[in-house]
């Protein structure tokens, strides 16, 4: 029953920018507390000019170990990492790597909160998908399965994320409803049936 | 300040590369799911070279706007800086940013546990020392008083961190002596007396 507006996409603005920027929302109203972690970057050479700031001369993007955002609500570990796709029908693996999963897996192991945003831009849909659907098709890859993840899968398994001015994806609504009403979550219901 | 040594144990690594270390141990272990965040860094110039990697030409070392270190430890968010001197009788205050504290308050009110790891070098001893002791002495700074944490004082309000040789900076036996046993641990018995 959530919806969302057309207009955002006009923005110019990517998932992870409406992220940050809905994390700045949260964290200003005191929401939540949680960064996107910075892009791990290897400094091969850097100059120190006088009297000014060091300038980085060469380096080079590298592998993130973890994930984009992690952070605190209702003094819960929040780990979750963002994908967006112009894919109408699935949301391919690549860019999606083995080591990632198995931080958001050991999250779960350890009593953290993780999951997915998904963005399939054609539906203008974005969705958060728990990290436990996910691993159940992320790991059939390996024994020859797709490596893509069917829309169809998401819609059945995520939870839409609504759409407000002040929080472009407001992901903390759908946490409050799957992992936050008193232990008969749906996300405990969907577990055991 | 990137480029640091260290005398510690002659090993030629420093308090940060050590918390790295002990991470490791701690994920292979099981024990916590605890990370560096990358250094922040601002990108100016990217070349995109045919057949290899975008190379970066231009850039420079950011502001970090949070802290170090942050993770996930029995179900608990967990949220640290780590910091060290060569001074012997104090840390002082320059290269912690009011923005970070803020940040590590923040993370205490949202129900997550925040510290700093300080090393005094001369002492070859390392503390876990409480955001909310370390908090007392920073906001007195802007009362114009001294811009510095004592050594004593950190001595009386924060913990020694064993070291061990799996894990260099043992801080999690620190926590779970601070604040995981079972309410009546010494942290609030502290902010109780
Ligand atoms: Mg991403
Ligand atoms: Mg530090």
């Amino acid at each position: 029953s959530y919806k969302q507006s057309t207009q955002f996409g006009k923005r110019g603005m990517t998932l992870e920018k409406e992220i940050i920027e809905t994390n700045k929302y949260y964290l200003v109203t005191d929401l939540a507390v949680i960064h996107k972690k910075p892009t791990p970057i290897q400094v091969v050479q850097v100059d120190y000019p006088k009297r000014s700031a060091a300038v980085i001369k060469e380096a080079y993007y590298q592998q993130p170990s973890t994930t984009d955002f992690n952070g605190l609500y209702k003094g819960k570990y929040i780990d979750f990492e963002a994908k967006q796709t112009n894919n109408k029908t699935s949301l391919p693996f690549s860019n999606i790597h083995d080591h990632q999963v198995q931080h958001m897996k050991k999250v779960e192991e350890h009593g953290g909160i993780s999951f997915f945003i998904i963005r399939f831009k054609q539906h203008n849909e974005t969705f958060l998908l728990p990290i436990r659907p996910f691993i159940q098709v992320w790991e059939k890859q390996f024994e020859g399965n797709r490596k893509s993840l069917q829309y169809q899968y998401i819609k059945e398994h995520g939870y839409l994320i609504p759409f407000t001015l002040q929080a472009k994806v407001d992901y903390l609504k759908v946490l409050d409803s799957v992992y936050f009403n008193g232990g008969d979550n749906n996300e405990s219901r969907r577990q055991k049936s």
